[in-house]
């Protein structure tokens, strides 16, 4: 049985085995089902979101440019993440010593601890990891001057994930960072959602000093080319502190600075700004 | 009417407005459709090859790592390539003089001039291009020593690209280029197509000297990251000779050295053999 992300006319779709959850949740409808080939897949609100497959790009590319390059990283925040997977790349730095994960949706956790075990493994047992359920904007909002990294892992701009995408939300996080910490958040598809990707990038640049969008190819969401934005007052994105894993799947030295390169398309208009 | 490429247990779908024209040629089945988005779009055998919207990354970065680095790049060789978008592509450089163009298909040229013609939009009328309609890899097989750089711009292993994948083809091919010549062919999806990606790694090294993958994400082909090789003798394939046209869509000079970082998951199976 085929199953779809629609996103406007254009479609990525995995046969699956069976449906193994679904439940509307106070925030989202929730769908998790085993894939033919690609593990088992979580769908909120009609919208792919990682398969224990096909994870890896995501979570290696979210965490390790900012967990490499913080000259500090010891207190880390993540806004969303609840399916674990950022947490798990985070914690794989023996100089972290606190997680706090803000998740606003517990079912997403609960189900993705059930039928996505592996995107979290040894995370949720982590001592380091402190889950909070809440909402993650209110949670910035009254933190100050306490994070090293703060990473915002949230969905599309449409259902929970809206606020993650205004110029309040960044301003909190702003001061929620330490002077020489490091803001990443998930920026979409610039292939795609051009618009809500330079968007992102002006709103943030009202609140940051160097902001550097930053590109990876992917399989799982549209428009093949997957996006995010590091930001910091003073941190220099290019001089890499600590030694990533060399077992991550994706993820290495060279492909950290590769993944600044920004194609013409996005750099015009950028400059028009 | 949604149309899709089905690769196993993935798809990637576009809704379309009609189908403009479907003929099963002497080596394959070619269709083309009118998208609701994306333009004009052309279909092989099932498999999305260009659309007018989406062409400029493939077409892009076939040529120009090649194009701006090679010592000379005044003779040309391109197998493959009937929609005309690597030919365009190669014409932008003045120091070109001669395209040979050596499609298979007579009715792949027709559709794209007539229903994809932006794609190839100066390539055909320009007076450098030679198109020849025939065998490329029996075209190769009879040239020597004549070219500066040759692009294979062929399509999946299957049909008629099959035998643009192996060993006596790329040995041909260094036997058809000059000693300080380069070529550069599409080489799948590093992550769904892994063992043809790999495979062609090897193959070529058994010819070149210096072969290296290079990567970029793109939206219609299943995986969502592509890739092509870049082989030489003796190229120095970082060394930028030639400026880029800026008004290139993806490709520039940092993005050119961008593409040659390789993940962590093909540098692992690079290095075991």
């Amino acid at each position: 049985m085929w199953q779809d992300e629609q996103f406007g006319s254009l479609r990525i779709g995995f046969q699956t085995n069976r449906l193994l959850f679904k439940n509307q949740s106070p925030y989202q409808l929730i769908e998790v089902f085993e894939t033919v080939d690609y593990g088992t897949i979580l769908r909120l609100d009609g919208t792919w979101q990682c398969s224990t497959e096909l994870e890896h790009t995501y979570h290696e590319m979210i965490v390790h440019p900012a967990l490499t390059t913080a000259p500090s990283i010891e207190n880390v925040l993540i806004v969303g993440g609840g399916d674990g997977g950022t947490a798990r790349e985070v914690l794989r730095y023996p100089e972290v010593r606190n997680v706090d994960l803000v998740e606003i949706d517990s079912d997403v956790v609960t189900a993705c601890k059930e039928h996505l075990s592996s995107i979290g493994e040894g995370a949720w047992d982590d001592p380091r990891l402190n889950l909070i359920i809440g909402d993650g904007i209110q949670f910035v909002r009254d933190a100050h001057q306490k994070y090293d990294v703060i990473i915002v892992d949230g969905s599309d701009p449409i259902g929970p994930s809206v606020g993650l995408f205004n110029s309040a939300f960044f301003e909190s996080c702003a001061r929620a960072l330490k002077s020489d910490g490091v803001l990443v958040t998930q920026a979409e598809s610039p292939r795609v959602m051009l618009d809500n990707h330079i968007g992102l990038i002006q709103t943030i640049r009202q609140h940051f000093e160097n902001v550097a969008p930053y590109y990876q190819g992917q399989i799982i969401y549209p428009g093949g080319v997957w996006s995010w934005i590091y930001a910091s007052q003073n941190v220099d994105r290019r001089k890499i502190l600590r030694d990533p894993d060399p077992n991550l799947m994706i993820y290495n030295t060279e492909i950290h600075q590769a993944a600044f390169a920004i194609p013409n398309y996005v750099q015009h208009i950028i400059n028009r700004h």
